[in-house]
């Protein structure tokens, strides 16, 4: 089979033996927004079509591309939901060259009842379901803090973390005075502890300026510090107090969530157990392709 | 004298009686940021040379342009500080026309040794001053809460959230269903009732995208949600739970700020008592011309 991962920005495929093995793959800056005028089909047979050529024809795709801006919404799929669920609930592409199918994303409501929504997410979650219970953290954008029982996302709440920390770097007095430095720990660290520190997020920030301004924070570091101070705010907020805490995201945002979830006193298990390629596999040998 | 409320982006100025009364005012778009090449004297004979032809010797000046960006730099005095403090630590400023003087900004440090910094707020809420205690809220890009007693300010805290607003409005996805339309009451109320909710403000905003996602939140309606559910946030962390909150600021922004307050179980007392005018009148009087 065929397992792509089409996100907004990206696109990622794997060419998959019987038993899951990577026989090869592929990965593209062609991600939904990057696609003109809804030329998903030509966009795919571009990147895999020589896959397809050779015989491959069950697909299954997760990520964006099952949104309202992608090839065909597949509508979400309510929590509590598994493997089995969301193999159940895949989405039939029309496509000439192969049986095609969509991962839903998911959905569920917080204690308000305010909607939550996943896309992408939800299949490199499930590759990692077991009969226990876990918190699985996706740092991104749009962190996602999943919690998990008995083989099945129970529910889940997103934190506007990365976007936030972006949008402040661009768009306010704070990034001003930001280099590109790489993140170093030493300021992220101080961020983080910031964090716990009394006062509120609102407040922190303005102390971003303060600390520049006052000649107690480098240049340098403001990003880094800003960073941390976002971080520390979310994991303080999201993260339960009595359980380790699965990280599944890009090598270094997982290493710094592990840092800062350790400096709030939490535990962090596994580190990218999970993955889309791993969740796709194990969603592809639940379907009964025509 | 003359009294000059000089900030980022807009220039005020107030020609005053003996008794304080106003003889005269002028407002133009020359914040410190809209003047060239540091030519703050040039731009201050533009604006009031007339009142300097007519034998206004004594100008009293509060705002950015006590920065480091503006005219000469006054240090920020330590709170606590009241009229008299503030009165003996003006700045002269060498000009050929007038005995000028700057107010100086205020600081003070935070329960961690943070600091924080005010520039021209220190003036509006010095004519506000009483012998008893009192918390003075001025919203605005950063938002201060002051803390007041027996004539002085005994310190403050800065909450970074009008800019957030706005950075969140203009550089993210949250801002991109925003329409231009005024911020209705109802739509804002929801937001500030929103921030009462569990959950936390990272977890909050990302609802707001997830309820237009779900028709449940108009586009029209959504920069008001956004801006109530700051504000909110805002208020319950930032506010003394046993005092009255006097408001300064525009009479839109006094407008949603009493209305949050009340909405989170608060009391409004004065609103717009102090003014920059009026404080630089008070100072002006302490003052011992040469």
């Amino acid at each position: 089979m065929i397992a792509v991962d089409w996100g907004t920005s990206s696109f990622r495929a794997w060419r998959l033996a019987a038993d899951g093995a990577v026989l090869d793959a592929r990965e593209a800056p062609r991600g939904i927004l990057f696609v003109k005028d809804g030329k998903f089909a030509e966009t795919l047979r571009t990147e895999i079509g020589d896959w397809l050529a050779a015989g491959e024809r069950h697909v299954v795709m997760s990520g964006m591309i099952g949104s309202r801006q992608g090839w065909v919404e597949a509508p979400y799929l309510p929590c509590p939901a598994g493997l089995p669920d969301l193999a159940m609930a895949l989405v039939r592409v029309p496509f000439s060259d192969a049986d095609l199918r969509l991962v839903p994303g998911l959905t569920c409501t917080d204690a308000a009842g305010v909607p939550e929504v996943m896309r992408g997410e939800e299949t490199q979650v499930a590759s990692t379901l077991t009969e226990g219970a876990s918190v699985i953290c996706l740092p991104g954008s749009h962190s996602k803090w999943v919690r998990a029982r008995a083989g099945r996302i129970i529910d889940f709440a997103t934190c506007f973390a990365g976007e936030m920390f972006a949008a402040l770097r661009s768009a306010t007095i704070l990034g001003r005075m930001m280099t590109d430095a790489p993140i170093e720990f030493a300021p992220f660290d101080r961020g983080v502890a910031r964090s716990g520190e009394p006062g509120h997020l609102l407040h922190h920030l303005f102390g971003v300026r303060t600390l520049g301004l006052m000649g107690r924070l480098a240049d340098a570091d403001s990003a880094a510090y800003l960073s941390g101070l976002l971080i520390g705010h979310e994991i303080r907020a999201a993260m339960p107090r009595d359980t380790e805490v699965d990280l599944i995201g890009t090598d270094a945002l997982c290493t710094l969530y592990a840092r800062a979830i350790a400096a709030c006193d939490g535990r962090v298990g596994a580190v990218n157990a999970g993955s889309a390629q791993r969740g796709l596999a194990m969603i592809g040998e639940r379907v009964r392709w025509d």
